[in-house]
């Protein structure tokens, strides 16, 4: 069952599994993976490296529970911890019992895959609705079916770079219904405009958060979610003891702090110039840039984008192929956005492609 | 329903989720949390050091996977790095579903209590097996029910420190069930002479490692699954992406190298005579000592042992409570044993209360 715009031609099934890191490799320049470059900063790892000093312990992630908690003026009871958006997904698949507790699970894609395919490795039955690249990959709530009881959304999406407006999502919340936003790049959107993260009035309104890509902290596994204590519990209750490390939970502690918010909001200020430069200069070169990006990286399509990638590769340069994406023909490709410098060699290196 | 002798007053329910990290606290010396005291050591700390500097890649396990298959002589297909065992007991639970994959599963208690609070949480109904403290806790293969399709041991069992012989669980294998050997404290029983890691002749063996204990790694989550690969197949569909963080993955690399298990092996054989001493002691001094003790911790039985922790705990002395193992009065007592002189004046202390 599948709702909304198909690609004219049908193309394979996607492999849901594929990531950007799996496109980068020894001698290439990473725009595949969207995670900050340059980081994590000389203060975030002192902090780190003083985790060790107590790595014997079993890890506690109850201060770094209270300082989430604080940051976005919620209750204690509304965070969990996650060893990274991706547990977060697996642990909502999990507690929320497929035909029980849901019987209507709606991802709404091109998005990042980890939510179906923890969704359907729980045994659940996901029904997608794509969006559109003639609407420039707009969530339309109307589109979400009536008695769909779990709906996913990425804001800003991954690999869409779509800011979704807080009211759009707003909509799709009702009783009976659980809303999860994977807001894992929303701190790269100077201002949070559009987080729901702090929303209690909502109902069912599931927020995911992640440090990993602004942070440079892929490799330790640190995010978590917010939403009603009661749903948070179920999520506890299928939550492996000691999942967040020791690592983990300092980092959450730390980035959550008010001068490492600040921080992050001064890198996402400094990226958006670049990003509107690279969105330029790419259309200017005749892609298909998908409008208004606002998150780290942006998704373009090339007539021979398939190719063009390939032969990036050739001249040094990985970049996220897009046909794995559910609703993403191969010519669509996203870029991470990195200096100014890279990404001008970047354009460079395209323009004579 | 439960095979096996009870104690004579029923006990109330035990709470399956206290550990003994709960039961440490500022000023206390803990001989509550089994993890070796004083690790890990300079070297593997300047190696998960020299992780940071690659830290915002996504974590690769596949080198310690390598790794720990040539160190077990096994088939990578055979190995599944893991976020410590308690992500492994989750990933069994969830893949071997209840009621298809699993009928009838077994938990020989005393034990550590995840396995059974995982495959609870799973939808998994578990019957325990209690083994009993006037057989000194020993295994006996004829107690589990001959239609267990699933069955729970530790080996060295935690918190009998009981070492089971290797023929005795080989007798639980057969076809058609799933044996699952806890070996997380294996490592520290010098040459390993009862473990089944290696045997890749057992059908539905799968054994557990974890180099939390030894290594003083609890903070990281570092463990991993060996077993047919049909089923590390399984295990490994459950588990999220990245589950295993770049700390960890390196810990898994440095501590299977061969100097790692020398010197893994030189601590335990150093462990035996403060161990033999410290069960000596407690015998003299009125205690219940279980006999042949092989893991880094005692369990023993005072007349008054509720009492005595309490009391130990008072004067500054954190030891673990017995009674929330299933098959445990309050009287067991389980006490980590750290080096002769930090046992010399707990014995001291307990003589004098």
């Amino acid at each position: 069952m599948t709702h909304g715009v198909q690609d004219a031609s049908p193309a394979p099934v996607p492999d849901l599994t594929h990531h950007g890191d799996a496109e980068v490799g020894p001698g290439l320049i990473d725009l595949a993976v969207n995670v900050r470059a340059g980081m994590p900063p000389p203060w975030l790892r002192e902090r780190l490296i003083a985790t060790l000093d107590d790595i014997a312990a079993y890890p506690d992630a109850g201060p770094a529970r209270d300082a989430i908690a604080a940051r976005h003026g919620r209750r204690v009871a509304d965070v969990l911890p996650t060893a990274g958006g991706a547990e977060a997904f697996t642990l909502i698949a999990r507690a929320l019992r497929p035909g029980i507790d849901v019987r209507h699970a709606v991802v709404v894609h091109p998005q990042f895959t980890e939510p179906e395919v923890a969704l359907a490795a729980a045994g659940h039955v996901v029904d997608r609705v794509l969006l559109s690249p003639t609407d420039g990959f707009v969530l339309d709530p109307d589109r979400i079916p009536d008695d769909a009881d779990l709906v996913v959304v990425g804001n800003p999406t991954n690999p869409t770079s779509v800011l979704h407006p807080a009211a759009a999502i707003e909509r799709l919340t009702r009783p009976g219904r659980i809303v999860v936003i994977d807001e894992a790049f929303m701190d790269a959107v100077p201002g949070e405009p559009e987080s729901l993260a702090e929303r209690t009035d909502l109902p069912g309104l599931l927020v995911l958060r992640s440090l990993t890509k602004t942070w440079g902290l892929a490799g330790i596994r640190a995010g978590y979610v917010l939403g009603p204590a009661d749903i948070i519990d179920r999520l506890r209750d299928v939550q492996p003891p000691w999942s967040v490390s020791s690592p983990a939970a300092e980092a959450m502690r730390a980035c959550v702090h008010p001068s490492a918010l600040d921080e992050a909001d001064r890198l996402a200020r400094a990226d958006e110039p670049v990003r509107q430069w690279l969105a330029d200069e790419l259309r200017r070169l005749g892609g298909d840039v998908v409008p208004s990006p606002r998150a780290p990286f942006l998704l373009v399509r090339f007539p021979e984008g398939e190719e063009l990638r390939m032969r990036l590769r050739d001249a040094g340069w990985a970049v996220r192929r897009g046909d794995t994406f559910p609703g993403l023909s191969p010519g669509w490709i996203r870029i991470a956005v990195r200096d100014e410098s890279t990404m001008r060699r970047f354009v460079d290196h395209v323009s004579r492609l």
